[in-house]
């Protein structure tokens, strides 16, 4: 080993630091699309302290550090760079608050959502971040603004982190917000560490919201003939104030492949089924059963208004299992030979033209653009299916422009990662740019912490 | 006129500059205990291009500018050093767009909360913002991150705040965010600057969430025989589920002053007010009569188990004034010569011991310590009454400095300003502090935007 390796082994002990060629598999995320190099070294901190000891060790070496939560990412966030340090925090994964009182758990970054979703159970609260990977990591998804199916009533990830604790690349460790509901004090740290994808420090302690876990859920699945109706009528659903937990769209071919994944069959007559263009999927909860009902009711009318030809309320076990296999639609395309896949956000109104566009940008590059989305929020994940390289770049980049010309942004939960670090250079507002190029270089300025990743890709040095 | 004077004049127009001394009312806001210097020039900018004219003009002559809302404020965050410019934003007060699909109003940042919640009320939503003073301006609420009544169920400014236009002191203009409900591209700088102060860029334009209108509102009124009682109350109220849209409490003292101020009888029998050491105020709201009804009885009996040896459900008319009063304890504890105000958030489960180590706080320096609060979030507002500046003085520091202790923050939500800037410096995290002190140097390395505020008065130059 080199000496860098010696100084992490003697810190961390040798069981705990590997040989970047000997633990490949932590190398990267789930990403497609993205390359990655040979790390150094992948090394397992078990504290805060050990965090302190690899940064100033890797700064000494000028050493780039990559973190890694569970790997789960699509962006590439995780992919390490030749040479650099990994740095897994599976060992600091203990829960080590759940506080009834103030309605937060504090827990360490390795922690799951699986994990940490479990335990407050018994408390009667929840977690209600659920980006459809539940072993992905809250560090993880702290550094990617994880969002996922819930956030259209409970909001994505920054929106229940009210405390954290993390290591910058100097060694200095910041511990900003706390248990508290609102904090007015200096610029929010918290919320500028959410999000910045392990390029302005390294996280090791998170302080989440909990919610009141609610007792009661129905589901309710709408065909609709075309896209336009199905996006129109997410905007009268939200702003209804029936709160759903979930508002997903799912077009005709993202919906037979997930049902044909999951063995799953929705009980919708085939000429209903032949009919549809897309579908959406809302789940109402609550703390009362009559009140579910009396809403799924109002629900039903609303979407008929609003134009579906038939309106269905799974039985629950079919509500469950459409929504894990909806949870799992990444898997399912993965599996069925996708070339990428695309997250963007663009405001509601214009989710039907954005997608409207994709098919259109697709179809003129002889690509396939299939895609579900959290309708909810105006974010649509497309699956793309095209292996000519050129081709998919050009109808990939095409799509994230179309989106972001409608108002839209690069990346609506999954980050910026390495998959989209040109994208946000290019299509990126200049100003806000420059914002976060000159937050970086004040934070890191030797450009060590994840470099090429998101806006660490066009930091000045 | 100066040279600034006469290039600020020539950009805006005479009409829309003044010399510093014949305009003092615009140089202070509402902090009791905030000195003010006499401004060079107030000016009144009519768009982004004059903001930027007039940053670059202030920039060439290494003015100070601060930018000032309302002057509503109650930190002194728009107080002007000797010799500033003053940027008042009343002219930017249009509302660009209210989108009923998106769910966003888009504004001016002298646009008043009054002003947007009226013109939004038509399309059946609510800007829930309200911090008391619904004269304050979006701009406003946005550099200090107001908070209020509501924010116990609808979260604080940064929480609705979802696009931002704001020009740096270079003149670089930057958006950032917009109607979207989620992002993950980049640094989040919307939320970066919002709860700045003024002191990283200056907003000219804001996107914030609207929620659906609910039509009915029902309040509580819960008499506690002791403090501790009280708050331990509040955690089973907010993880009841029943989702309260506010959830006060205040001291006996101060229900008196505020009951006297607006002539109000809450009908409540003397020997109950006179056993009452402090009251919670619960608010209930929701789409149908029957289900809040419901759940008024519901949260009754909740009350009735956690101690309160009554509970008064409140007529409408009694209910929207003492509502009204609540939001003019300001105004009330003012005008009975209260010394200052303290703003401090510690987490729930803190809030009887905060308040409790308050009180012989003040006792032990023969200060009067009055209070009420935002009980669902843990946030505390006193009055103080002392007339002595030195024991006025350290009562506010061991007050703050208990409250930090207990894992709080020197601000809820009426920011830093210029009245706690001491404070933050000494009671924050060192490390969070450092992050702050490198971003404020990262876009404002000559230290122009609002000097002595909040993270400026700490700032690298």
């Amino acid at each position: 080993m080199s000496d860098l390796g010696d100084r992490l082994a003697a810190l961390l002990g040798g069981g705990h630091v590997s040989d970047g060629d000997t633990a490949l598999d932590l190398a990267h995320d789930e990403a497609l699309a993205v390359e990655h190099g040979v790390p150094a070294f992948v090394v397992h901190p078990g504290d805060t302290s050990d965090v302190v000891g690899i940064v100033e060790a890797c700064r000494a070496a000028a050493t780039p550090v990559v973190a890694r939560g569970s790997g789960t990412g699509l962006s590439g966030g995780a992919a390490a760079p030749e040479g650099a340090v990994v740095v897994c925090f599976d060992r600091m994964d203990t829960i080590h608050a759940i506080d009834d009182v103030d309605h937060v758990a504090v827990v360490g970054p390795g922690v799951t959502l699986e994990a940490l979703d479990a335990a407050v159970r018994e408390h009667g609260l929840t977690y209600p971040v659920r980006p459809g990977e539940q072993s992905a990591s809250l560090g993880g998804t702290v550094a990617t603004n994880a969002g996922g199916m819930h956030a259209v009533r409970y909001g994505v990830t920054r929106a229940h982190v009210v405390g954290l604790e993390a290591v910058l690349v100097d060694g200095t460790v910041v511990r900003a917000g706390g248990r508290l509901a609102k904090v007015s004090s200096g610029y929010d740290v918290v919320q500028l560490l959410t999000g910045s994808e392990g390029t302005l420090a390294l996280v090791t302690e998170v302080t989440v919201r909990l919610q009141p876990r609610m007792p009661v859920r129905r589901t309710v699945l709408a065909p609709f003939g075309d896209l336009a109706t199905t996006t129109a009528a997410v905007a009268r659903i939200v702003g209804s104030g029936l709160a759903p937990a979930l508002c997903e769209y799912l077009d005709d071919p993202t919906m037979d492949a997930i049902c044909a994944a999951a063995d799953l069959s929705l009980g919708i007559p085939d000429e209903v089924r032949g009919a549809a263009d897309a579908y959406l999927v809302v789940e109402l909860v609550g703390r009362r059963a009559e009140r579910v009902e009396e809403d799924l009711a109002e629900l039903g009318e609303l979407l008929t208004e609003l134009g579906a030809p038939d309106v269905y309320v799974l039985p629950e076990g079919s509500a469950r299992r459409l929504v894990e296999a909806r949870e799992l639609t990444f898997w399912t395309i993965k599996a069925r030979g996708a070339d990428e896949i695309v997250d963007v956000v663009v405001p509601r109104s214009a989710m039907a033209a954005f997608i409207g566009r994709s098919r259109e940008i697709g179809a003129a590059h002889g690509s396939k653009v299939l895609g579900c989305g959290h309708a909810g929020d105006g974010n649509v994940h497309f699956a793309v299916f095209q292996p000519d390289p050129e081709a998919l770049h050009a109808t990939l980049h095409e799509v994230l422009a179309a989106g972001v010309a409608l108002g839209g942004a690069v990346s609506g939960e999954h980050g910026v990662g390495r998959a989209k670090a040109a994208a946000l250079a290019e299509l990126g507002d200049p100003g806000a740019l420059e914002v976060m190029r000159r937050v970086r270089a004040a934070l890191d300025p030797d450009g060590l912490l994840n470099p090429g990743c998101g806006v660490s890709a066009m930091a000045r040095r």
